[in-house]
């Protein structure tokens, strides 16, 4: 079966010049693929009439569905509107229901007066299917040429991804009828790539060719990914299952999840189902194990708070940690871990708590401490854990190997003392 | 002058069905900017041998430079490595340079043994400029043909980032010889695009076509830049600088800062220059804002601590909030922002501290206090002032604008309170 093929066109020189990480691009691939539709290429190029132009012409030829965001501010340098206009044969016309909803926000929301600007937001080209904006920014824009789908977002992240939600995928779906995907993701930690790769060569070499193996690397952790496209699917689904029954086998002493989640994910249902709480004491980590757990709503139920020590005073007066251990054997080390991780469960009252402390770098490394040592405690009210790890190389990849680590310290740690 | 123009070609399914956000692209357009090298695309495929090939082709007609990155690794799926060999006509061959790396990192670095999958990452094809890589993974390769510069590193941040700091733009600068790219970048807060664009109508029309006008929004903040390519150098240079005066004095009523920096670097300049350090008292955002500190390197000397008081519990043992204060105003309140910021004041012993408290949603909302609404408190020993914000959407929105708005308050507080 031929499978819908997709193209992502992303529109602004802030892009090119590296002033904005585009996120819309790789949230869109993934509902995309949810809903059995293949991402074949994703082009960013700048507010620039030819170039917007050429990459429509090329998008065409390859993809049956083009989904293009960014470029419909309401300031000078914004013509992807002007464009489409021009490429799909149209005249701009005001949209009466998008006046009214531009209106009814400025009145009724912000409170403030709509000037033209706004007002210009309203018009669209009148070859197009007008797909409102619920949110105070500009509406998208469906053309449909040689049954293909063109559709023209705002490259605002949450504005684009209501109008994906609630109208694109929906009608994608309806038009395109695309074949099933069936996808098995599991998690694995404590492995690196190659030696992963060792492990499952041959369960690799035997696999049948219409199911695809994928490694997803992340920081401190790799994915799997067993995938079919088409085929009977009540047939794909055993096939699939059992080929992951295999691979879970295999991978067994390091999996974390058998489900396409988080780190984070697997470690606050090992919370929630055990009605446990946790907190951190973090240092140089500075909330990111945080930030981590409250990324997700509902955190409140298994998440108490944290206790960022970056000064050792912090340390004496939030955690009471010691003076004497801080001076004798400095900020990192494995008895000012478990003298945070002591204080940090008294202080904060949960059931589990990580403590961390180490030298994220660039600078601060010492001869027996370098850049990339870092201590780790995991603690109950009976129980403590503590590792020692060697990072290297940057700040923010540090930070991150420890956040990943640490998750993965407290998820064995719970499992062994529930 | 003609511009030098490069294409920068992403390879990876991870990046097609969305697993990955492409941090790469934009941190080699900046750099390449700052060369004065012009990103004219951004393209990425997937690990398909005949779409990296298409995008070879594609990019080689409008670029002078490729940048290739990604699908260098050690396991199957990865075959960019032959694909370029036959690209350029070449044969792979064993590198002795890198193979010696490969060996010393493992012998020495990682004391594991090397596995043969690991050994072959040492071959390159025998047409192509080996670029070394100092850490564990493949080394870059370098191809020309037809005028055309064509690199091709590993996609793993870190890695890329070090070839390109050593090798590749210091080549590129050196065989391009690009014009100077002038550029003048400020950043306001507190105004929206279609406003700021209104008040600066005139000024914007009246610019002479040489010099470009960029709007650059950010959660809460936006950047206005100016720029120009090519030209006599010191001329530009005094055009853009009094554009550049003219546009200051225009935004002076939302002007955070006349470089082109963070709201955060602006902020810990100012408490370097005072002396003065600061804390966090989080509770919606969870650490975001200290994040943003611990971010920069050398946070240490203007930053001590942070609580995370996600629970009651947390806000009144940590930070001293009364119980009562919690239950007859609720956690999000002006009473209990200033009671967090007193504690933090006291308990992380900081001439200045911010104390946050709101809904993120998406749940959680009240009818009094819908989702979206945000305390902020900032203060000093003798002074505090409080804010309310009501943001909108998402979760992850409020928490960055939660962030920016905060930092901002602290900055014209410690302008106005020294």
């Amino acid at each position: 079966m031929q499978s819908i093929q997709a193209s992502i066109i992303t529109i602004g020189d802030e892009l090119l010049i590296g002033q904005v990480i585009d996120t819309n691009s790789a949230w869109m691939a993934q509902q995309l693929n949810h809903a059995g539709i293949r991402v074949i290429r994703r082009v960013a190029v700048g507010d620039v009439w030819d170039e917007i132009w050429q990459a429509l012409e090329e998008e065409t030829k390859i993809a049956d569905i083009i989904l293009i965001t960014g470029g419909l501010g309401p300031t000078a340098d914004d013509i992807t509107k002007p464009l489409l206009c021009k490429y799909f044969n149209g005249k701009m016309v005001v949209n009466q229901e998008a006046l009214k909803n531009v209106q009814h926000i400025f009145e009724n929301i912000l409170k403030r007066p709509m000037i033209e600007r706004n007002a210009k937001q309203a018009e669209v080209p009148d070859t197009c299917t007008v797909i409102q904006n619920k949110r105070e920014r500009p509406q998208a824009c469906g053309f449909n040429k040689n049954n293909k789908i063109f559709v023209s977002m705002p490259g605002v992240p949450y504005e684009m991804k209501g109008m994906m939600e609630e109208y694109v995928i929906p009608a994608l779906l309806q038009q395109f009828k695309p074949p099933h995907i069936t996808h098995r993701t599991l998690l694995t930690a404590g492995i690196g790539e190659s030696y992963l790769a060792e492990l499952i060569k041959d369960f690799e070499t035997a696999l049948p060719s219409y199911i695809k193996l994928a490694y997803l690397p992340g920081y401190g952790l790799l994915r799997l990914r067993l995938s079919s496209t088409g085929g009977d699917k009540e047939k794909v689904e055993k096939d699939i299952q059992q080929q992951f029954d295999e691979l879970q086998i295999l991978v067994k002493d390091y999996l974390v999840s058998n489900l396409d989640e988080t780190m984070e994910e697997v470690v606050a249902k090992l919370l929630l189902s055990n009605n446990k709480t946790v907190s951190t004491a973090e240092s140089c980590t500075s909330g990111h194990i945080a930030q981590l757990f409250t990324a997700m709503a509902g955190a409140s139920a298994y998440y108490n708070g944290s206790v960022i020590s970056y000064s050792y005073q912090a340390k004496e007066d939030l955690l009471q940690v010691n003076h004497e251990t801080l001076t004798n054997k400095g900020a990192v080390s494995e008895e000012v871990v478990i003298e945070m991780a002591k204080g940090a469960l008294a202080n904060l009252k949960s059931d589990f708590t990580i403590a961390v402390s180490g030298i994220m770098g660039p600078g601060g490394g010492l001869p027996d401490k370098p850049v990339g040592t870092v201590w780790v405690a995991v603690a109950s009210k009976q129980k403590i854990k503590t590792n020692k790890f060697q990072f290297r190389f940057d700040r923010q990849r540090n930070i991150q190997l420890t956040a990943m680590n640490a998750l993965n310290m407290l998820r064995q740690f719970i499992l062994d003392n529930p």
